[in-house]
């Protein structure tokens, strides 16, 4: 049971936080940290929050429980921030995307005061955004990655994790690096070649989308994402992403040489094997 | 009103053609050619077809309309064993996905004996494929690209059009080049790409696949499409298809400097940019 949570920041992500908690009945009063009047006081009007204000270190004060619920390039600086505010046995965690340089930064702060952090990532979210698409249940079913370390504090790990169980959510451990190198593989990676597809027919073969039906329209939905928050995510996760589009680019070639030198039966082999991976994935 | 409808292959394709027309009523007689006994008399059977045979000559004796719907690798050696044997009045097409090498075939077969023949690519399919999934409402809806050439005989690429528009479709027509440049852009393209994806991760960075939710699943469904099928329809595009990867890894390679360079604002604008380009596609 939480007696006071901090929600920083009340988007899609913070607002579902603070909802999915009071459904659940596992936490007695919701503060909400955040800029945007108006969307404070749809908040306040439903009932999602109990307090609203726009100053953090009023907001996480008496707080037991801290989610930042930020877009992930403002996490950092959110902590340095929070981290002399918040009370010395509260426990707090993060939502970003990406989550090497958000541990780093806990760490490098915990040196200076003890605070118990552990960072996680919820799987979860939408193309839209904002309070206005928060829902109590968007956590259900969804996987988070909660990623301690070695120095983490056992009790926020377990705190963390039974938190994000009982907004419905399954969820796994995965150090910060593989967290990063993971997300890097199967969401980043896919967002950026499915912007790079779009950009290339739209400048190279324009006519051809007269006839782009389904298929196409399917693998480029992603493209019209938010460019401010998929930059955050992109940039967040830079080095990462990278060695992932490396990895990419490497097969793309050898499909493409294959292609190229014309042998069907190389080509027929190369695709049997990648269908067998994908079949494996089911 | 077609008197002797005459499939050549009589899978999802053929098999659709059959019973479309049949059940549109504009053919007074269905037969189907093709060396698989038992997949005819599931025909037969079902009243898709009302004769089978293997024996190519003797399928097309008498026929008005005759369609070509075997593996697009398998056209032209079809079109050069048939082209002696129909009916001078004939009208031919084919359903291959790509259509340069094919009309150039016919156009030198031509030469040697006039016969009217007009491509056609119906845009129409499943992942499935066999005359068990075929059907006859196929092509309701779907786009089918006619690609006629300055040599084609006008009532063919009437006859032709009126039949794909008979069984429901919405016919389009190109130059042969045009069509292959546009497929290998919206279609074989995003393929191999998904292809090469799938191929990256689990080569690379398998132990990601445990995170991988719907976005990642659904990018890379096609990855386990029928490897001799899309081997086939690789090579029967292979230059198209090679010119349209080569731009697709100039927009990559543009947007992975842009994220290694590490300016947001270059990076929001390239996405703004494609974001708009997906949104014009609606």
């Amino acid at each position: 049971m939480i007696q006071r949570l901090a929600v920083v920041g009340v988007g899609l992500l913070g607002g579902s936080v603070a909802k999915a908690a009071r459904a659940q009945g596992i936490v007695r009063e919701v503060i909400g940290i955040g800029r945007d009047r108006a969307r404070m006081q749809a908040a306040l009007d439903d009932g999602g929050l109990d307090h609203a204000t726009s100053d953090l270190a009023e907001g996480v004060r008496g707080a037991d429980f801290i989610v930042l619920a930020a877009p992930v390039r403002a996490i950092e600086d959110l902590l340095e921030r929070l981290w002399d505010a918040a009370p010395a046995d509260a426990v707090v965690t993060d939502v970003g995307s990406s989550k090497t340089d958000i541990v780093r930064c806990a760490a490098r702060l915990a040196r200076r005061r003890p605070l118990a952090f552990v960072g996680s990532h919820p799987m979860a979210g939408s193309e839209k955004s904002g309070y206005a698409v928060a829902r109590t249940d968007l956590f259900r079913g969804a996987l988070v990655v909660v990623t301690p370390t070695e120095a983490s504090d056992a009790r926020a790990v377990k705190l963390v994790t039974a938190f994000w169980e009982h907004v419905g959510a399954r969820v796994t451990t995965l150090d910060p690096e593989a967290h990063d190198a993971s997300v890097a593989a199967i969401s980043h990676l896919p967002h950026l070649v499915a912007c790079a597809l779009m950009d290339a027919v739209s400048r190279e073969a324009p006519r051809a989308l007269d006839l782009a039906a389904r298929g196409f329209k399917d693998t480029t939905r992603i493209a019209a994402g938010d460019p401010q928050m998929w930059q955050e995510i992109f940039l967040a996760n830079r080095e990462p992403l990278t060695r992932a589009v490396g990895a990419f680019r490497r097969s793309l070639e050898e499909l493409d040489r294959l292609v190229q030198n014309g042998d069907p039966a190389a080509v027929a082999a190369a695709l049997a094997r990648i269908k067998a991976s994908r079949e494996a994935l089911a």
